[in-house]
């Protein structure tokens, strides 16, 4: 029996969004089973179209606004107000909460490619956002990490919130990880007082810590444009950030190598030293989507991302889709542009395929991506239906 | 119940032999089916392969020899003496049977793509495996037709067998397609006189014809590296060569536009002016392999092919085992290197799929052909399985 489809793809890096491969998908799944029920379920994994997504799944509605962007220059952006309309757990009745995607504003895809030096850019903008959804009167803020262009450890959101990162000569310091190697204490008399008394969740990777030899710096640094030299440069600053930090704030949490600390070149670090609480992002972001009811309710969950390797069982979509499936016995097929090594190893997931119909460039696949997803769900559900209808025998 | 599998591939051109493929595809069924029970039956179309395939499925032998090569030269080449371990149908009982594969000896392969003159190049020897099938004695010659270099009509069979072909003064022609303008009338007295009691079968695809819009020389003319104007010289000599022959010898059918006429450059023609039967290259060939029975036998029938397209139903080997599969009931699978136009409209095809797991280029797909088709046959194999699994209920 193959009715309900639960529909539950990541987004394409630099090809579709979730909600794009999720529409592929669905055309795939009704050119073979036309009246299909079929459950969208877009996932979000904190970075890129986090807020949007959320803002959709529950009801709820963007603000748009202004902001500084990573490089300092004013940008377009927006956060999200939750509605009421889907989740459970931590994220229920969740009108009074915002979203802030720090991809939104300080994301990487907002810095141009000759301009990535990652000493120099901002999360000054992520603190005018939360800023602005303090003035909602919201009683939680909940910030996705992810995608981000910044390695500041969040220092200039604790700026913008209000605090004063100072030089041994008293002097404030300017934006940038590569200065917080010069940060010699914190004055955080200024910080906002509704922090006090609205709750700060971080939704994040929990495999990224800020120090040391897996720090944000030497894992992630060279994808945002550092040199071995910056590197270096970054992860001494963002040492000393952490030291400071727990030393001059109410800190309670290990800073340097605490689950999550170094998401998003270190934001999590940065709020963590505020009081949020940095959790693990599916943890915090799938439960909005209500994700585990709408598995157990599929006669098949079809996931998708743009590759499907050896990193996938490390905290990517599609392992925690099929995780979750899994807790209800439902069957997972899993879609990707690109199968590499390990592709075969990702737990619950029970059957996988690519979508290039012939030889072609990764340029062109990119630019397809939607058509061949399609496409590659027709064939894939040929292939399911061929199976169900064999006769039933002790052979298999 | 999947336990049975057929396993029935094309070869995949420049890259995987019939044989090789049925091999790719068979170590990735028993990946997920260990304990499967694998028939292999690499499928030929008359092409490259051919003999020797025959040859190993009815337990008959190779005979090697000399012969003369397309250009001219002489080549090492072979034809096959069937033995009786398989067969059904025309192929029945066929220890007195030969095989003469034209590619052996006049094949594409053969000439240098520096040399590729389609004028030139000639079937002489052709008809010197046919003069050695006879000396073994055999009551039936089986000529395969496909993957040919030449475009002569099968002037040079023609010659070798004794014809003489003069021009208006007398004079022998020499080789090569060019020449068939200038055939004047054609001296049979010189024919081969074992071939009035020999049984003359061609394996050709009908829809090759010799003259005309369609004609062979229009058709494939440009692939053997016909220019414009040697197209328009080709189908001229072959048109003469159809009068000629029509006239000179005693034919009864129609060498213009009859069905395989232009099989192989037109020796199709040649050959059905010295009495052989054209015949549909799957009739003929496939009853050798005892095809039908075996896929019966199948659980699942897997095909393959190196592409899949709107050619594919006219009279590739996935269609022609899908068909043959589906007068059995068998469910049918189809791999390919490439997905193009048209590839899911093959009448009886189930399902589907490429063998690609990332974008590439395709020169390393073909080097990685047998790698991938393995994956692929594993990946498909599981959302079958997959599929088989499910629930039954009303939903499909």
């Amino acid at each position: 029996m193959l009715t309900r489809f639960a529909v539950a793809p990541s987004g394409f890096k630099e090809s579709l969004s979730a909600q794009a491969a999720a529409d592929a998908i669905a055309a795939g799944v009704r050119r073979v089973v036309p009246d299909a029920e079929v459950d969208l379920i877009p996932l979000v994994d904190g970075g890129e179209g986090t807020a949007r997504a959320l803002a959709s799944a529950t009801g709820g509605r963007l603000v748009a606004l202004p902001a500084t962007g990573p490089l300092g220059e004013p940008v377009g952006t927006h956060f999200a107000l939750l509605g009421t309309g889907s989740g459970t757990g931590i994220g229920s009745g969740s009108a009074d909460t915002a979203v802030v995607e720090m991809a939104a504003v300080a994301g990487l895809s907002l810095v141009p490619h000759g301009l990535r030096d990652p000493g120099a850019t901002t999360t000054y903008g992520v603190g005018e956002l939360i800023r602005a959804a303090l003035d909602t009167g919201v009683r939680r803020i909940l910030v996705g990490c992810g995608d981000s262009g910044t390695s500041d450890g969040g220092a200039g959101a604790l700026q913008a919130l209000g605090a004063r990162l100072l030089d041994e000569d008293g002097f404030e310091l300017p934006q940038g990880g590569r200065e917080l190697i010069r940060l010699h204490h914190i004055d955080p008399k200024g910080l906002d007082p509704r922090l006090a008394h609205t709750e700060l969740l971080v939704a994040c990777n929990p495999y990224n810590v800020l120090c040391g030899e897996r720090g944000v710096a030497r894992v992630f640094g060279p994808q945002k444009g550092a040199t071995p030299a910056q590197v270096e440069e970054l992860s001494a600053g963002l040492e000393n950030w952490a030291y400071v930090l727990t030393r001059d704030l109410p800190v309670t949490c290990d800073l340097y190598g605490g689950p999550g600390t170094g998401a998003s070149g270190g934001l999590g670090a940065g709020l963590a030293a505020l009081g949020a609480r940095l959790l693990s992002r599916f943890e915090v972001l799938l439960d909005h989507l209500d994700l585990d009811a709408r598995l157990a309710r599929a006669d098949l969950v079809l996931t998708a991302e743009g590759a499907l390797d050896h990193q996938t069982p490390r905290g990517k979509v599609p392992a925690e889709v099929a995780r979750r499936a899994k807790l209800n016995g439902r069957p997972v097929l899993a879609l990707a542009g690109t199968l590499g090594e390990g592709a075969h190893t990702v737990p619950g997931v029970d059957a996988f395929t690519g979508i290039l119909p012939a030889p072609m460039a990764l340029a062109e696949a990119l630019v397809r991506a939607s058509e061949l997803l399609t496409d590659a769900t027709e064939r894939a559900l040929r292939m399911i239906l061929l199976g169900a209808g064999l006769p039933r025998g002790a052979g298999v």
